[in-house]
C-alpha cells in the first residue's frame, strides 16, 4: 500500500476552533482550556500521555491507538512546537513534551529559522525551512515506507489541504464553541468537494468522530 | 500497557452466528457465503486481502487496519486452520491462505493431534494440545511485549470467553440472519455483566460495530 499523509486526533470545536487567541509558553492552546477538546481522549486506554494503567477501550480508544498506527514521520509547524517567534533567542527550547516525546519518530518542523536537529527519547526534531511539498518528501524518505502525520497545529494542517497533500483526516468535533483563534474550518463540508466525509459520534463521549478521505 | 488478549473483526449474523453448518474444504464458513458477512471489510484500504489499490479509509477501515496493530501472536482453533478432523492423514494441509497468510506472526492452533510447526512467509504455525490458560502464555511469550488476538472460529472465542481471558472484543455484526451453525451469541447483552459495549453503526456499509472491552 502506498504511503499515506495523515491527520490523526486533530481536535477542534463546534465551531471548527483548534485554538484560541495569544498563544504563551503557559497556555499553548492560547486562551482555550485544551482539556476541554481532549478529554474524550484523555479518557482512553492507549492515550500517550496516560501514566495510569485503565482507560476506556471502546470507540475513542480506536483513535488514540491508531495515532501511531503506521506512522513513520511527523511534519509540524513551529507554533506547535513553541510559543517563540522570530530568529530563535538560544537552542534552550526543546518543546512543551519533556525527555520523552509521544511521537517516536522522525519529526520535521516548519520554520524559516532553521537550528540544529533535537534527539530527546525516541523523537528527533528536525528544522526545515521548506514548502509543504519539499518537506513532505523528506518525511516520506525518513518514514521508510510508513506513513506521515501532519501534526497541525491549524495553519500547518490548513497550508498542506490548500497543498492537497492530505490522504485522510480524523478531526474529533467537541460540543463547545470558541469563537476566535485558529480556525480549521468553518464546516467540515468545506470539503466534500475533494474528500469523502463521514461522521460517527462517540458512544462514549460527547464528540463526534469525522473521518475525511481524498476522493 | 500491559498486554490485551483482543478479538478483532470477528464477523457475526444479526443472530449471532459466525459460520453455518457443514464445514467442508471447498467452504470454510459451511452454508453460509463469508462474502456476506465480510463484505464491509473487503471494501476497506487496509483489507488485508486486498489486491488492487484504492478502497475507503473511513469508520470500517479503521477496523481492518486495526486488526494488526500492535498484535504480536494469533490463537486460533483447528477448525479455522482446516476442515479435517481427527489424527492428520498426513501434513500436506498447510492452511487456507497460500504462501503468504495474513497474519505475519507466530500463530498458535490448537488441537489434540500436534505436529510439526509450519512457516509461510512471515507467519509461524504452531499446533498445540494446551488448555487456553496455558495456549496464552505461550503466546504472551512469542508476542514479546505486544498483544495476542484471538482468531476464531466461534467455538475458540467462546472457549477463552468461559475461562476469563479476553479483554476486548470488536464484532461486526452482519444484517442477515443464518439461523443455524456455529454461534458466539444470542445477543450481545448476554456479556455486558462482565464488559462494556459500544455500538456503533457504519455510516459506510450494513454493519454496526460492537465494542467490548472487561470492566
Amino acid at each position: 500500500m502506498k504511503q499515506l499523509v495523515r491527520v490523526q486526533n486533530f481536535c477542534v470545536s463546534r465551531d471548527g476552533y483548534g485554538a484560541g487567541e495569544g498563544q504563551t509558553l503557559e497556555r499553548p492552546f492560547g486562551n482555550v482550556d485544551p482539556g476541554r477538546l481532549v478529554s474524550w481522549a484523555g479518557a482512553t486506554a492507549h492515550w500517550p500521555n496516560r501514566t495510569d494503567p485503565g482507560g476506556t477501550l471502546g470507540l475513542d480508544d480506536y483513535f488514540t491507538r491508531d495515532f501511531s498506527n503506521n506512522i513513520g514521520a511527523e511534519i509540524m509547524g513551529r507554533n506547535k512546537f513553541g510559543p517563540q517567534r522570530g530568529p530563535w533567542e538560544n537552542h534552550d527550547w526543546e518543546g512543551w513534551w519533556g525527555e520523552e516525546p509521544p511521537f517516536h519518530t522522525p519529526v520535521f518542523v516548519l520554520t524559516h529559522h532553521e537550528r540544529p536537529s533535537i534527539t530527546l527519547g525516541e523523537t528527533t526534531f528536525h528544522f526545515l525551512d521548506a514548502s509543504p511539498k519539499d518537506a513532505l518528501a523528506r518525511a516520506f524518505e525518513a518514514a521508510e515506507g510508513k506513513d506521515v502525520r501532519i501534526g497541525g497545529g491549524v495553519a500547518t494542517v490548513r497550508e498542506f489541504l490548500a497543498a492537497d497533500l492530505i490522504d485522510s483526516l480524523h478531526v474529533a468535533v467537541s460540543p463547545l464553541d470558541i469563537g476566535a483563534g485558529e480556525r480549521l474550518w468553518e464546516s467540515p463540508e468545506a470539503l466534500t468537494d475533494r474528500f469523502h466525509l463521514e461522521k460517527v459520534p462517540s458512544p462514549g463521549s460527547d464528540v463526534v468522530h469525522h473521518l475525511l478521505w481524498r476522493k
